[in-house]
């Protein structure tokens, strides 16, 4: 392995240590200790990497915020707005269920107040679903009467719940918990002849992706 | 002023001071001695009421788990299930919106991994919205196919999200985001007869409360 992969590789596994701890005990409790160690590297090589833990919290919020940006360019042509909508919902849920890095990011970014600066990945996800319920209605895809601000903010704030209460009980970021929100919404947000073709249990695509691999 | 009551109005003021600055600056970077300040006592009388940081926060969320409690009690014996879910969701929005002791205790409390224990509101919240649309399904308000446990599902982590929305931005809180909510709710959640009685917008019982008095 060369010297750039190994150090690529380092970094990787600190910010993975660092998600799990921060997730586990939250940002204050965690220890740098802690996190090198449970990474498996020296103190002074996570201090090569990160001058702190808020530089540590910085990256695991930045690559969370890579799985929001992954939703917007999958998006990219694919027709039928609001599928997409109900399809990145089940992908975000559970890439929040099933990735400490993605979980943590988002835990982090909750409680902003910590830290000076925090990566903003909830106004990223809102953004998207206004873009994208507003492609909806320009298509029709949306019932009479419903505008696409109403629906962005019943999904922006779901979703936030959602993935807030998932951080201490990840039974709320579970299809268990998502099919009845989407069995409930889409009779009245989609525009009729839309709705039969919308599947509330997502399709392939917004499948729950499998568990994040940890860098061998 | 016999010496009881001084000693409560200064606890009071203390606990406004702290609700303020963990609002507006977070509870770590907040110091005691802003808030002794600010509450206009001495650093002793704040530390005779409360003996660190994480007292101090606990009692705001104490007071913040009251608007909960009162909730509860104002229900006693009123018809019309859906239609108290709909006036409390107004009155805790109203209240978050507007009294900085119940912003700051739900925000103490997304917060929890900052201290060893804290007050479940959310959860509190959450059973009371469980057990109110299991009191209107036994009343026959919910539409057919809609089980009490999904539509509880969805509006908690709608508050859930409102509430936390709102503490970056307090639009989030208001009546604005509230009332398209339950237009688009209302429709599938009530049974046809109940839907004309229910007002989204809320009745006068779950008006916005006026601001909360400062202790004098």
């Amino acid at each position: 392995m060369v010297k750039q992969e190994r150090a690529a590789r380092t970094r990787e596994l600190l910010v993975q240590a660092a998600a799990e701890a921060f997730a586990r005990e939250g940002f204050i409790p965690a220890s740098l200790t802690t996190i090198s160690r449970r990474a498996g590297v020296s103190n002074g090589a996570l201090h090569f990497h990160f001058e702190s833990k808020s530089t540590l919290a910085r990256a695991v919020e930045e690559e969370a915020a890579e799985v929001i940006r992954q939703i917007g360019r999958s998006d990219a042509g694919r027709p039928g707005a609001l599928q997409r909508l109900v399809d990145a919902t089940y992908y975000l849920m559970g890439r929040l269920d099933q990735d400490v890095v993605v979980r943590a990011g988002f835990q982090l970014s909750n409680c902003a107040a910590l830290r000076e600066r925090s990566v903003d990945l909830r106004g990223q996800w809102q953004h998207w679903i206004e873009q994208v319920l507003q492609e909806a209605e320009r298509e029709g895809e949306l019932a009479a009467g419903v505008p696409a601000a109403d629906a962005a903010t019943v999904v922006a704030a779901a979703m936030a719940g959602f993935e807030m209460l998932g951080a201490k009980d990840r039974d709320w970021t579970s299809r268990g918990r998502l099919l009845p929100f989407w069995e409930l919404m889409l009779p009245r947000l989609a525009a009729p002849g839309v709705l039969e073709q919308v599947k509330p249990a997502g399709t392939r695509l917004g499948a729950h992706p499998s568990r994040r691999q940890p860098p061998t």
